[in-house]
Formats: structure tokens, C-alpha cells, sequence
């Protein structure tokens, strides 16, 4: 006889394997809009885009789905959190109560605001107009207290809306740990810029030709532990990762022939969320064993091989010898130190998709005190670029000439993606912290990434981060695998033992 | 007021775009499996195009619709069958009345037939074993004799599958034309066997690089009006063409360095289809009047593109200058003639899909003939082979020296598809047809072809088929635009005509 539970539980997992089906169908349908769509098929594709969104809306707010897991909720499957049934019962009923909360007409008017509120965006960062785009931004914030009114929270509104991304986490939290962060950041950025140095980043402006790049990002992805024969590379204007099945993970990049980094780095960092993709359990794609964790996790694994492992020098050590031979105009006499130094190049600057990972962080932080602000009505969105400047002044000494390079560069607020921005810089500590473990555990890493060897870290995550899937909160998962608390100190520790000796700072 | 007929055939029409939404989701599921999918993300791909397919056919079957169009098929809306109220209404009656008189059972059995069919069919093709592959051949037979008696007939159980492709359209017809084709060809292929004329096909073994066959390629396909911003070319291992939106035409080939038409004329053949699916109506994009008509006037599109046209001597007139360009060594010296002739190359051979256009008919005839003697019960699959063989020795003078190269050279049968092939020659017969009929309408063709001038006859086709979608059958519309019923004369004149000269014929 089966247990009356287990078969409830084995209906909404079949439901929620059909809901996947649809996801990855829409998945596949943006992965080709990004990638491959005729110029002039656009217009069809956001409506079926908008169609399998529908119904994939009605699937997760499907009232029988909250009657079984309400009750299931109450049964002993769901005893142990940390189980396969407790996980995806857990998991599962946050995600229905988190979608049936919000009034159906919120729900619309949102979608409609963000893709109105992209198109003025664009518009506005073209013509470096900020005022055209005030007036959406305005109703953004009010539809996004709205929101999270409506959802709920005990601490602070920012708390409902940092749930969306980053489940379980808590904005005091970040608060804290990032103004330590900042608090340490500020100087060394300011020590680097007093420094005199200057990395000799000319070098990446030489011509690289695409076609080697491809082959030599695809290498050092396929050796930092991508696979292939389950995944895809490709072009896109703004690289991202997306996975359509349990063995279909599909990164993407763009190439610069003028600027090695572009590429090669972004391939590194999009194989680092796909690296993470391919180690969920594949059995459970589609339900939360089988899903990621939060965004500050997905981040931090990309951050660690496109950062940590991707521009350490040990990494080049490895990896120069082919990249000579891809480029042998470009790197022709180039010592492995001055090109260790250039991509490892730090200075304030205006544009975060661009800032090199010291600096990134403050921009972040930026962006994650002025959201605060706008949410809890302590600043007006008419003051808003002046309070930009202001920041950027005191945290990066540099000020944006205009707002099309202050204010307007960033598509989050316009498409309603506030308390997002937070979750790159937790990619940023929590890769920190765990790569100090990690080394640790496997008795220093170094000396074998000199020689090539890197899966047995890619080994090392998929044990004790991607196997899990959702059983464990980030936070709960990061402190249970380093025996301590998200901490800033791993991140700035990282960044002044290599950033020291390159700039030469006392 | 809305009259109530009105509003009624406004929801079957919402209805129905809504289905060619998942329908062009599931095409674009195909598309990707057959040009980008990683090797091992296939299974997973077959679970989403199954559910999809479900959802599709339960869409279909809705009994509401069933409803709806019997009331409106009664109102004055359908009174005139070629208006495009009347066409709708007509043609999605009678595709719900197909897909709801079959027993879910059947088309259940059909499915699972067919899959296991294709993968038996795989291996027995390898392994030369047509034994192993007969007794899933037969249990077809069987399930496809009880689809044809399910969905009812007048004259013959062919013409209840045949329908499904070529619809209103009759086997004894298709019988008496291939007929006379067969009489014509089989002494043509003969005469040309024994002429002592081979064409200089060596010129087009030479090395043609990839990359310049693409650029040509792309350059022909847009020079006949495929046009690029609402389609894309890629590689695959079977060309085929597909729509996933009225502005999303995708076109297929394959390249063989060694064999330069191998690329070439697929891609000028599936810009044929394609230039049909760009010329529907893309307003009624998923409703009979923007649906294109039948496979054989899709075929018929595609073969006029790549054989009336693209293997004329006016055509490479116009454009050998441009592919000697591309391939300076391989074209090096090669006069126009000799290149003309290679690519006019006529003679028998074993298999159907490398067949020339003139014994191209006479491969399908057989299969016509054949799966029609299965059906009726005249041939057992046991004879099978025999039969082939001799049919093979009668019509084209040669013999398969073993069944993988004869009888289990298709997929078609072992996918439960039977009525299909002759909509192969149907295509080659309208094209010949048509293409007559164009020439004389626009008052000769080869002096504007040799000029590069194809877009005349695009508009021609265009506006004489494209723009209809469904709204006359097949060989209604060959004939409203012929004056006359499909012919085997214009096809045996045209090849007459071209070959004659070329192989010193009396």
C-alpha cells in the first residue's frame, strides 16, 4: 500500500516536471531571441513568450497545488527540512504562497511597467535624458512597495523584495556586511589610485582574432570542468547562462577583437554558472533538490572561476603557453607578469558591467544604499542622480559626467528589479569565503592549477554546494560548509594579499 | 451589435492562434534538436516535445470547437468556401473532425509504433537486416489499415492516409498520372543510359571550402527572394525548411567539401519552401488562410526553385562569374557548359534522395506502387524485398545488391508514414506545371533569369499560390491558375527539352 502522503507529493512533483517542461520551453524560446531570432521576428516571439508565461502562471498558482501542500506541510515528509520530500515541500509551498500573495491585477501591472519602463529606459539612457525616465521610476518604487505590502515581511520592505533573489536572506545582514566591506574596499581603491601603477592593459587592445578566442575560451572552459557534450557555446550581445533540460546548459558571450577580457572572461564566468547547473542532480530537474540555490550562490560560483581561479597567476601560469600560441602577434614577447598584472588591472570607474572585481563592489553598494533609500521614501527620484554623484564621489572619488553613465546605465530599476543588485556582491564574499575553504580542505590549490588541475574543485563544489540543490538556504549552506557566518573579511583578504604586491601598496 | 456567428468564429480563431503558439514552440523545439542540441540533451527533448504535443492535440480535439464550427459550418459565413471566414471554418472542421474521429487508443499505438519503429528501422538499415525490421513493418501495416478505416473513405483505403498530406486529393488520380509519368521517364532514363554521354560530375568533387559555399549559397537563396531578416540558414544533417513565426522562416542544409551540389541545391531547394512560407499571409499566421496548402504543392515550390531555376543554364549564367569567384581553384578553367552539364548529371542509381530530377520520379512510383500493394493486401511483407527489386530492374534497369541500399533506404514507413511519398512527385509534376504557366505570363523567363532578375517570379508565385494559404485545394488551385488538371505532359516536356541537347538524344 502507498502511503496516502507519498502519493500526493508524487502528483505535485509530476505537476511540477510538466511546469518545468513549459519553463525550458520558454527558456529556449528567449536562449534563440537572444541568439539566433531573425531581426524581424521579434514581435512574435515576446507573444509566445507572454503565452507560456501565462500558463506557466497558472500552473504554479493552481488552488489544488496549495490545498496538497498545504496539508503535506503537516505530514511527516516534511519533517526534516534538509530531505528530498522535506526540500521540495518547503520550497514548493514558499514559491505558491509567494505567487498567490500578490493580487493578480499587481501582477499585470508590473509586467506592464517593465516593459514600458525598458523601452522609456532605453530611450532615455540614448538621449541622457533622465527626467523622461523620472516620472516610471516614480511608479516602479510605489508598484514595488506595493509589492511588498502585499507579500509581507517583519523587518523592512527591502526584505519582501530581496526574498524574489536571494530567499531566507536578510537586508540587515547585507547592510552590515557590506558596509564593512565598503569600509575596507574604499581605501584600497584609494591606495591603488595613489599607487602610481598603472596595469599595462594596452596589451589586451591588441587584435585578437575571434576565432581563437572562441577556441581558447572554450578550452579553458571545457578544463575548468564545462561539459561540453551536455552544453553549448554561443554569441549574445549581453552574456548570460540558461539551462533547458538536466543535460542541456547553454552559456553565451560576446567577443571584442580589440579587448581579450571581453570574451575570454565572460566565458569564464558564464562556464562557472554552468559548471554549477550541470552538478545539480539531474533526476530532480525541475524540482527544488534539483534547483539553485539563490542568486548570490549562482553568482558565487561564477565569480570564483571567472576571478579567483580566472585571473589568478597560477591560472596563467597554466594557461599563457596556449595563449601564446592562439595569439602569437598579440602576446609576441610578453612576459607572463605583465599580462597577469594587465587583466588584473584596478582603478575607479563609471560603469559597473565593466569594473574589475575591487572596485565592483563599490558600485554595487551604490546601488544597494540608493534602492533602500528609494523603497523606504528617505530620498525622491527627482534627487536621485544627485545622490548617485555624491556617492560615487565618496566611495570611488570619481563622479559620471552625465547620467547616461551614472544613473540611466543600468536596466534593473526600469524593468522593476529592485533588491536584486545585492545578490552580485554576495556572489563576490560568498566565493571568497568558500574558495578559502576550499583550499584549505584540499590542501592548497595553487600549485595544482599551475599544472592544469582544477576539477578537483569543480569536484569539491558539486560535493558541497551544487549536490544540494535547495535543501539548504545559502546562508545555512555557506556557514554549514566554512563553520562561519557570511563575513566580508575572506573577500578583502583575497583582494589586498593579490592586489598588494601588483600595485606595489605598503 | 457583433453578429453572433462573428463573435463565435472570433473565439475559434483566438483559439487557434493560441495552439499555433505551442505548435511553434514545439517547431522550435524540433529546429534547435536538429541544428544546436548538445549530444546528450536528447532525451529530455523528446519529454518536452511529447508534452507539448499532448497539450497540442488535446487543444485540437477541444470538444467545444467541435461545437462551434458544426454551428458555424450551417451559418453564412461559410457560404462561400474560398472567402476567408469560409475557408477557416472549412478547413479547421475538417481537421477536428480527422483528429476526433481517430480512437485515442490508435493514436496512442500510432505513436509508440512509430518511435520504436525509427529506432528499429536504424539499426536494421545498419546491420542490412530486413528481417529484423519486417515484423514492425507489418504490425504498421496493420494500425495504419485501421487509421484509414477509422477515419472513412470512398474508393480506397489510400486515400484516407493519403489525405493527411495531400488533402482532396484522390489516388486514382495520382495513379494515372504517375502512371503515364512512368511510361514517359522509364524510356527517357533509358535512352539516356544508353546515349554513352556521362556528365563531367568530377568538376564538382573538387574542394569547395565550407565557408565560400555558405557565403554563395546565401547569396542565391536571397537572390530568389528568401529574404534574411525574417529567416535564418543553418547546418544540419537533413535539410528541411520550418516557420515558428509568420516572420521566422529557418532553412537547413549540409555541407560536403568534396561535392559541391550537396550544399548548394538543398539550400536553393529549402529556400523554395521557404520562400513559400514567407509568402503566406503572416496576419493569418496559424489559420487555414495563412497555412500553406498541401505537401505537394510545398514540394512543388521548393523543386521549381531548385531544379527549373537553379539547374537552368540561364540560372548559372547569371551566377557562375560569382562562383568561379568563390571557388578560384576549383572552377579554374571550367567553362560554363561543362559546369552545367555536371550539374544536370542523369543517371540511375539506388538511392532516392541522391536521385537527378528526371529517375527521381520513378524511385518514388515504386514506393507509391509498393505501399499501396502492402495496404491492399496484395503484396506481404515478406515479398517485400523481391518486389522492390524487381521494380527497381523494370523501371530504372539496376538492382539493390542489398536491402539497406533498397528496400530500407527510408525512414518514412518505419515512422508510420504511408501516402507520403508521391507528394514528391506531385511536387515535381505542379512545378513543371506552374512553372509553364509562369513562363508564359511573364512573357519568358530565361532572358530575365540570365540577367539574375528571379524576383518576378516570386511575386508571380506569390501572388498565384503564397496569398491563398488554404483557401483552394491543391489541384483547385493548379488548376485556377493552369487552366487544367495536373498533367504528367509539362513535367516530361521540360525534362525532354533540357536533356535532350545534353546528352545528344534522337
Amino acid at each position: 500500500m502507498t502511503d496516502p502522503h507519498q502519493a500526493m507529493l508524487d502528483k505535485i512533483c509530476a505537476h511540477a516536471r510538466e511546469t518545468a517542461i513549459l519553463e525550458s520551453a520558454q527558456q529556449l524560446l528567449e536562449w534563440d531571441e537572444r541568439t539566433y531570432l531573425p531581426p524581424e521576428a521579434g514581435e512574435y516571439r515576446a507573444e509566445q513568450v507572454a503565452y507560456l508565461a501565462g500558463l506557466i502562471h497558472q500552473r504554479h498558482t493552481d488552488p489544488r497545488l496549495g490545498d496538497w501542500l498545504a496539508e503535506l506541510a503537516e505530514s511527516p515528509l516534511a519533517a526534516d527540512p534538509h530531505s528530498e520530500a522535506g526540500c521540495t515541500i518547503r520550497q514548493m509551498r514558499r514559491e505558491y504562497e509567494k505567487k498567490t500573495k500578490l493580487p493578480e491585477s499587481l501582477v499585470k501591472e508590473l509586467t506592464r511597467l517593465s516593459v514600458r519602463g525598458q523601452q522609456v529606459w532605453v530611450l532615455a539612457r540614448k538621449n541622457n535624458d533622465f527626467a523622461a525616465f523620472a516620472p516610471i521610476l516614480t511608479q516602479t518604487v510605489s508598484l514595488k512597495r506595493q509589492e511588498a505590502d502585499a507579500l509581507g515581511y517583519e523587518d523592512c520592505r527591502y526584505d519582501a523584495l530581496l526574498d524574489f533573489y536571494e530567499p531566507d536572506e536578510k537586508t540587515a545582514t547585507i547592510r552590515r556586511v557590506l558596509a564593512a566591506l565598503r569600509d575596507d574596499l574604499a581605501p584600497l581603491v584609494q591606495a591603488i589610485a595613489d599607487s602610481g601603477r598603472t596595469a599595462p592593459v594596452s596589451i589586451l587592445e591588441r587584435i585578437y582574432p575571434v576565432a581563437a578566442q572562441e577556441a581558447l575560451g572554450k578550452e579553458a572552459a571545457a578544463r575548468i570542468g564545462f561539459e561540453f557534450p551536455r552544453g553549448r557555446l554561443d554569441v549574445t550581445h549581453h552574456p548570460f547562462c540558461t539551462s533547458l533540460g538536466p543535460h542541456d546548459t547553454r552559456i553565451t558571450t560576446r567577443y571584442d577583437e580589440r579587448f581579450f577580457p571581453s570574451g575570454f572572461f565572460s566565458i569564464l564566468h558564464e562556464a562557472g554558472h554552468g559548471v554549477y547547473d550541470q552538478g545539480l542532480p539531474s533526476e530532480q530537474f525541475g524540482l527544488p533538490p534539483g534547483r539553485y540555490v539563490s542568486l548570490g550562490i549562482h553568482e558565487s560560483q561564477s565569480r570564483m572561476w571567472e576571478n579567483m581561479v580566472g585571473r589568478s597567476r597560477v591560472f596563467w601560469e597554466f594557461l599563457f603557453p596556449a595563449a601564446k600560441q592562439a595569439f602569437p602577434d598579440a602576446l609576441d614577447g610578453v612576459p607572463l607578469d605583465q599580462f597577469y598584472f594587465a587583466v588584473n588591472d584596478v582603478r575607479p570607474s563609471l560603469i559597473r558591467v565593466e569594473a574589475d572585481e575591487a572596485t565592483y563592489n563599490l558600485h554595487i553598494i551604490i546601488r544597494f544604499e540608493l534602492e533602500q533609500d528609494l523603497l523606504d521614501d528617505n530620498l525622491s527620484v527627482s534627487d536621485l542622480p544627485g545622490a548617485w554623484s555624491d556617492k560615487y564621489r565618496q566611495y570611488l572619488g570619481i563622479e559620471p559626467p552625465h547620467d547616461a553613465d551614472g544613473v540611466l546605465q543600468d536596466v534593473h530599476w526600469s524593468a522593476g528589479l529592485m533588491g536584486y543588485f545585492p545578490t552580485y556582491s554576495l556572489g563576490n564574499l560568498y566565493a571568497a569565503q568558500l574558495f578559502r575553504q576550499a583550499d584549505a580542505d584540499l590542501g592548497g590549490l595553487e600549485k595544482k592549477f599551475a599544472r592544469g588541475e582544477f576539477l578537483l574543485l569543480r569536484e569539491w563544489l558539486r560535493d558541497k554546494i551544487h549536490a544540494h540543490g535547495q535543501r539548504y538556504a545559502a546562508g545555512e549552506l555557506v556557514e554549514r560548509i566554512t563553520g562561519k557566518p557570511l563575513d566580508h573579511k575572506p573577500l578583502t583578504d583575497y583582494l589586498r594579499d593579490k592586489l598588494t604586491p601588483l600595485y606595489e601598496l605598503a
